[in-house]
């Protein structure tokens, strides 16, 4: 509809859209936001097909989900301006391609290997013998500590740290004793995490997260836990030592998970969850303790209803004890009287 | 009560209070560490008036709360001194006033526009195009992606990471393919954010933080969230994609909230809550998953008396059941046998 | 067993263990990877003694353990070369010992005091004033404010932020006006503090973390709180304005705690614990709200129990109330109609 040779160069929602935007609106209730709507571009429903508003527009069934699809052809990634800023600080014996990018004040440290076009951010540091693979980005502030391994194609996001030291101690002499920690961060080709996550390295096996994962942000993952393949890790996840996860997981947002547990491939945890056991491939669990999503609803709709019922329940249990215990007197009184059983 | 030409200027706990230091004591659990104190000068309750200890003293109900309102008296914001630190990088284009102050090695994007008075603490960076009102002071280490605009007097403290991209993706083609952020970060007047908090942009609408709210430590804030005026954040706190917070709300450390949730204006989470309905304005909800707090803390009682009680519930739903089956058991035997209801 | 005079260099986990690699094995669960291992020396449990693979082998009942306390013979810490970096941003007026290092684009603000063999990472910010104890060791973009004191020994990981204004606002015209803070953050001797952690300094009174204190990963810890001696703070953890840790508390991952209340000495709370009231020395508490560990254990058996018996004790409650109001009835038809109690 409208004129065909529209032309747009971007996305924008519907209050801020002009002449070069393309919008979207999927609702009625944004008719009057829609109708004023300076967009050049929108896509609507076939139930908004008639509405007032921008005469360009597209009919599709799901206007966001479209949007979304056309995002990729509008914005392609920032441009990428390879070099060396003059205030990188490179130690001795770096790898360092002439097509990668190192903003300002960025610092690699002795011996470190840096892939293809590799893009490290200002103030990253990249710790004295860390590998990074081709087409990695570190946003600003990012530490990886000595003992990292990056794949491809891996993104990190502002102020997230790789290969800290785990947190383990042994209390002797009374105090608390540190285990070195001499294993590896590993993070597996294409996979992103987000802003202020910390990845520990392994005390003595590694740590691993499996290709193709994405971590939002604030997670913590602790020494030795492996992540498998396309695991989902929402935000605040905490996950602690030697636990594993099989490929294709999602964990909700807060998670909690316990060490040394396992949680079957494809298997789901939903918000705040507290995973103190395996779960089976495949399950959705919830809840704290996470028991399976079906009978942790239940658990707590019941618990939800006991309030009005705890008080006549007391009572009957306490009715039903005391005459137990009436009979078990009366019984007893007939035992020592010689009165029981007739065996006079 | 004491020398009325008194003075002091600054203040101190008990124990460290100097001559030069004002200092408080509200109880009486106290008094021994008042009686050897050397404060310039005591607020005091009226019961603990007679107290020996420092001379000089002020009987006032709420010793502490007095102190706080002094407080801004003798303590002033800490001194900034404008100008640009001729290791701070700054990139074409950037509006930058000469009032000013931007400090050692912070790296401003092409195209930023920086307010008056704007204060940039040491290794932020301000990625380009990044709008930044007046009075704004970013800590140390904090990062602003592209696509985030702060209004005036905005405080973002050390290692804050707004405007990074939201965690979303669509799964196609055996991967996790990511879904292009192209929303803004817009954070309004007045807003205090603390540290190592992280706050995305928006994927296609915005992401939105109202005028005067305060967000404390390790906040999540997730894209196209909408929080109103004047909510307060505490520690901890994670809100999941597209929720959204009325004016005046309050969560308490550790909420989390789940995606496109609406909290009303006004309303309250306790500690921890799991929201994952919405919530009506002006309400106190809790727990987990979040109910109306008073519902909450029932359930939560309920819940503890239940083991004393459980066994034997069971048992007398065990029997009743028996009892109904016998029941039923014996009107289908009276069926076949012909004797039911005396239909001969 | 095998060569009494091998020798190795390293430690690694038995897939990548090389000649030169000490190795372990204390499950037949791994015994074809063992088999084909190519350590130079591995610790095997008696069980595994005959087991085919590597040659040099010492038997021990617990192999991991044994590994852990040879550790520290074969990793020392990373070598510290002395100097403070070109870079570095010395203010004022420093107490900045020779043997101290300093890291590129570190600094340093006035008038702080540098400990002996210090060592201050890259990018880490050390605010006006702060002061250094003896060997301590700050990891890349570490903040400390102004008011921050550290102990001796101590090491903080990469961005963490200690000494950040708390949360502390009063309501007033309509505003949250802010409360100043100028107590001070103080970390004593020997305590470690994971990556991307937030202790705030105090309002008034001081924030504290007590000698010997192990804290992990993105743990907030508020204003004024007082953490005594040797505890151990597992990651995500969230602890409130002015609560109270005795010495030798454990806060397993995730747990909240809310503000002014106190963990006895020795207490331990299991994880995503949600602590509301204050725990007594020596316990082990845990759920939501934390309860003692065994009572929680109960209320959650017991709850995953009740959706099966809900119903039939709906009814049962039901049914009595109804007995009830029919006995209730008939004696208030009874006493109407004067044939209560024989009163004729």
């Amino acid at each position: 509809m409208g004129d065909p040779g529209a032309s747009v160069g971007a996305v924008a929602p519907l209050v801020r859209a002009g002449p070069q935007d393309l919008t979207f609106c999927d609702t009625p209730k944004y008719a009057s936001l829609f109708a004023s709507s300076q967009a050049g571009l929108a896509l609507v429903t076939p139930q908004l097909a008639e509405m007032p508003g921008p005469a360009a527009r597209i009919v599709v069934d799901r206007p966001r989900d479209a949007l979304l699809a056309v995002l990729p052809c509008l914005y392609r990634s920032p441009a990428r301006v390879p070099g060396i800023d003059p205030t990188a600080r490179i130690g001795r014996s770096v790898t360092l391609p002439g097509d990668a990018t190192v903003e300002a004040y960025a610092v690699i440290g002795d011996g470190a290997r840096v892939g293809e076009r590799a893009w490290i951010g200002a103030h990253a540091v990249v710790g004295a013998g860390v590998v990074l693979g081709d087409d990695v980005r570190l946003h600003p502030g990012v530490t990886l500590y000595s003992g990292t391994r990056v794949g491809h194609r891996v993104t990190v996001h502002a102020g997230t740290r790789l290969g800290s030291d785990g947190f383990g101690y042994v209390f002797r002499d009374g105090a608390h004793e540190k285990i070195p920690h001499v294993g590896r961060c590993i993070v597996e080709d294409d996979v992103e995490i987000g802003a202020n996550t910390t990845i520990d390295r392994g005390s003595i096996d590694d740590t691993v997260i499996g290709a193709g994962t994405k971590i939002d942000n604030l997670v913590h993952i602790a020494h030795n836990v492996r992540i498998g393949r396309l695991c989902l890790l929402m935000a605040q996840v905490g996950i602690a030592g030697s636990a594993r996860l099989e490929d294709g997981c999602i964990l909700a947002g807060q998670v909690g998970m316990a060490g040394h547990r396992t949680v079957g491939a494809g298997a789901r945890v939903g918000g705040q969850g507290g995973v103190f056991g395996d779960i089976p491939p495949g399950e959705t669990w919830s809840g704290y303790p996470a028991r399976p999503h079906k009978e942790a609803l239940r658990a707590h709709a019941a618990m939800f209803k006991l309030p009005q019922l705890i008080r006549t329940l007391e009572q009957m249990v306490r009715e039903r004890q005391d005459a137990a215990d009436t009979e078990a007197r009366g019984r007893s009184d007939a035992e020592e009287h010689g009165t029981g059983g007739g065996t006079a």
